[in-house]
């Protein structure tokens, strides 16, 4: 470990925190100082026998230290503490919702920067971020929060034809999984779940950062845990070709195409591409399926996939480095995009 | 039976097939003659040990009677023969695709009327049927294709709006069934499967009925067995509110508003309401629920939920009655609704 | 009504009360004198506004009356108040674990006999229940427990073949749903969830009715709504064959042969049979398939099918006539069956 | 490469095929010569993009090289053409069902050696295979047949029980998962479809390798992807303790022990621990819950999981070894294992 990296804390090591802990250590110019959780779970201990092997383990509150030893955990210190000791330049907060609240008081008291995720409310961060739109504004800031999946998806795709064409109006179709994996206890198990008002809560939470786009989006709930799904239709500000459209997508990073015609026509068939060669089967790209982009009187359409578990992950490697003034925008994208073998 | 009545045999007694021939019994202005069928599947037993106990049957095709005898049914004749009689006004087909086809070279020659169903080419019938929208087309012609579950929803809603407002553009989002309750051989299973060219086939499917509107579909397969679910964005030609949109889809014949705040909050939830109230659960009406219903810049936009088993049933009936001339539209809506229970 | 009849309320219109508030309605030897629940669910309101229509609605607990009146529904009272007045004479009790021990000891105190259902703790009542195995025991109790569903599809057949061969030794495989299909918040969505420890509680359960009999059972959950299934292995006493053990399961009621090669040959194909048939497409009875039926060396396979909603009907109100003394076992099996239109 | 190691060839780039060609350039002792196929599958394409880049392609029948080469393939020769040459030593085939059969007669043309999968007909060759319980047979013969992922996993713990203490009966009951991740088409979605008559193929299967073996098995198919889990119950032939059994497994290879109190307890839980550890989320171990395992009145009770896509894999592996003669059992078992992460 370089003495002069950047010294990270990932705190909650569940679907988010595990995968970003996994990233920090990727990374060259920052080091994974060690991880934090306050319960002996799977994926703690998966983790730490696995790509997390000979990482620090820190307990996220004093009192709760004597659970993970008793599980067979070596536990360093409770967080707190280390906090104290000044070695820690930022916290990636992957807790759940309300946690990460109270969480922030303590960073707040040590005087440590931290990330938060989409979960939050978007008041625990002046700053809701996507690397892509708004690298930036992150590098004034101790609090940033990183967009949920779906919102990073929508921001993504939206921000690449807003800034190369201009987007009228934005209507988004979300169809998303019930629960993730290895979630036993959510649902449904036969069932569509509509969110019952229009707007969903993801037009707004992309509005957080791009506050002039025009955006509604609906949303349902179904029985899958692998993907989200969207369909979207976009009023394009100019006359442009499906061609215009494709090439816009393939240049902007952490878009990527796929070809129904070669075999990758649902959500499981992406998957198992990623399963054939990435730990975890992870994909924080956007997966647009190519044969849906169309563009008909000035409106495009598109059906793209969102992998709700790994796509902030690259985002919060960048938010890194933009609150830590470790890089610029592009330099950054291409350093994650490279560590993490996105193309 | 009364002798005056019009003599109906529906053949192919599957999921649409069973329901219509039940609906047919309940209604008292035509007589269900017979049904034929060319296996002794579980769906027929179930029927003719059940609903339609006492029903004629008669085998499709002349050189399958043993294997429905050997089964132990009771055949008639086979249903040709019976054609040949003279005492058949019409046939509806529910057969699978392909097989209609063929089967309607034997109406032909018989000089029996048919109704075909949303399976079938468009080819298949001069009249693709509605029975708000082109009620009246039907008259004129032998043939008629009543269009398939997904494209009456959308022709109802949208036909709906299109009379009392002006559509100027529509773009649907099909979330759509993986297969129906008993099709244990149909996936995803974990999975969602996007049809990947754009429109899919029922945004023109709709324009065989209004062919003037401007539809685009988009549409995906989900690991569900109960229903259809769509979300909606329709432009519309004058500036209205969505207490308006409500009024006009409450007083639409087959529409039928419902409430997520009482509990009607998915898919299963409005199933469930039918399952203590119709056999099979049916539900012909499209479900919109109301809390979706919004309107914002002169766009409308809507969930609803489609029973793709049963919403065909209606118009299956009415279809009849204007082949028939037995009743102008409006009588025969109000009529089908009140054999069929349908508010 | 007649006057002289006993009077039933049914507290907890849920999955199984609405069930079983209709199955009492149909009895002659018994009234519906009302129902009781305290909000304002989608199964109040489709019962009430269906099969339920006209039946007088209590409130359970007088500090509710408020939120069921503002729904809109007419609430005659509230139910302790209704116990007061000496009308009643059970309480079939259908509300949650826990709220039932509650509830026991309203009527304790009110002096009403009640019954339970099989979500409570066996020690709820003196006498766990099931209609053929021990219908006797219930007429000397005022509470009695009606076990769940799996525990009931044991108790049939294994009862069948113990009062008439003998059972040395069973072991039940049980293959349950995941949750009931308008329980979408219950998973698991993509996973097998086993008992992790052995025998799951349903072994120990079945001894509550049996106590001599030796029973060992394993249980995993899975993602279906429709039914259980198990896969039993019986050690027998005597030598006997495959036919002797079908004639005694035919012979049994509320047991039902199904042959998978007229096409019932999985749960939903079974279940699609009774939506054609019975409102709910409830199935009371135990389904075995025919062709699993097997015996080899003494040992007796078979593979039966448990509706999880409808199951225990019949045996509520057996339980009823049991505990009022309304008719002997035979009498009261037969007057339940005729009614619910179980062969 | 190393000359004298021997040649490999997997035919059929599928679910199986992509894993033991992957398997086989982990090992040290031979060398995957190249892969076949016969259509430009995502399979195919992932695999040549990602963990078998570098590896020559063969079309496995030559009328088909040009569809490989449209869509972009390089493709080397065709098959028949390189077992001509003489420089491979073995084929591994992992085609479907008949295809394998023609591809024989194409092998024995050549005079090459091949293994087949286990849904091949028994007959296929005159050794069913599993390493532990006979991998000597394999040394004898041209064509050996890995039996199937739930017989394997069947194989492996009743050998070790039957080998250390004795087996006088055993009855299991399979819960097997509807169709791999990617296999979209396969259902069933809502349903749980039993195998309707006794016994399932299963136990045959298992007595082709322990043919004295006193075994049944029952089957069941459900909506879950992930994984088969089977609960058995086995009568031994002397009184021993859970901690005996317990034993047994833990020192048996490629059977592996999780305890559900760690987190691990589910299907999807256990599989979440792979998805942090290895490509493709492989567990060719048999899981078996550690909490499951109970002895009673000298009957054996267990639940174990078998990950259908990998666990075949190991035993391929060791089958070239065996026909080979490459190493003895207890070598070649402990090789694959190292290559493969297999603890």
């Amino acid at each position: 470990m370089a003495n002069d990296d950047a010294n990270i804390v990932v705190n909650g090591i569940g679907t988010v925190g595990k995968r970003v802990a996994h990233a920090v250590k990727k990374q060259d110019d920052m080091d994974l100082y060690g991880v934090a959780d306050v319960a002996p779970t799977a994926d703690l201990r998966s983790n730490l026998e696995g790509p997390l092997e000979g990482t620090r383990l820190f307990c996220s509150v004093p009192d709760k230290v004597e659970d993970l030893e008793e599980a067979g955990f070596k536990v360093e210190d409770d967080l707190p503490s280390l906090l104290d000791t000044g070695k820690i330049d930022l916290v990636v907060d992957a807790t759940p919702p309300e946690i990460d609240e109270k969480n922030k008081e303590v960073y707040e008291e040590k005087g440590v920067k931290a990330i938060f995720q989409g979960g939050a409310d978007a008041s625990i961060a002046p700053v809701s971020f996507n690397a892509l739109a708004n690298y930036g504004e992150a590098g004034d800031v101790d609090w940033v929060r990183v967009v949920s999946c779906n919102t990073t998806s929508l921001t993504r795709t939206l921000w690449s034809l807003d800034s190369n064409i201009g987007v009228e109006k934005a209507i988004g179709n979300l169809v998303r999984r019930g629960g993730d994996p290895p979630q036993d206890s959510r649902g449904p198990i036969n069932s569509i779940v509509p969110v019952t008002h229009i707007p969903s809560h993801h037009g707004p939470d992309v509005q957080e950062i791009m506050p002039d786009l025009n955006i509604t989006t609906l949303a349902v709930k179904v029985p899958t845990t692998l993907s989200h799904l969207h369909m979207i239709n976009a009023d394009l500000s100019e006359s442009v070709s499906r061609e215009d459209v494709l090439r816009i997508f393939e240049k902007t990073p952490r878009i990527r195409l796929f070809e129904a015609e070669q075999g990758y026509d649902s959500t499981a068939k992406i998957i198992e591409r990623f399963r054939d060669q990435r730990l975890r089967y992870d994909m924080p790209e956007v997966a647009v399926w190519e044969e849906t982009v169309e563009v008909e009187d000035n409106t495009a359409y598109w059906i793209h996939q969102v992998h709700q578990e790994s796509i902030i992950v690259p985002e919060n490697i960048d938010a890194i480095r933009a609150m830590l003034n470790l890089a610029d925008r592009d330099e950054s994208i291409r350093k994650t995009n490279d560590n993490l073998g996105i193309e």
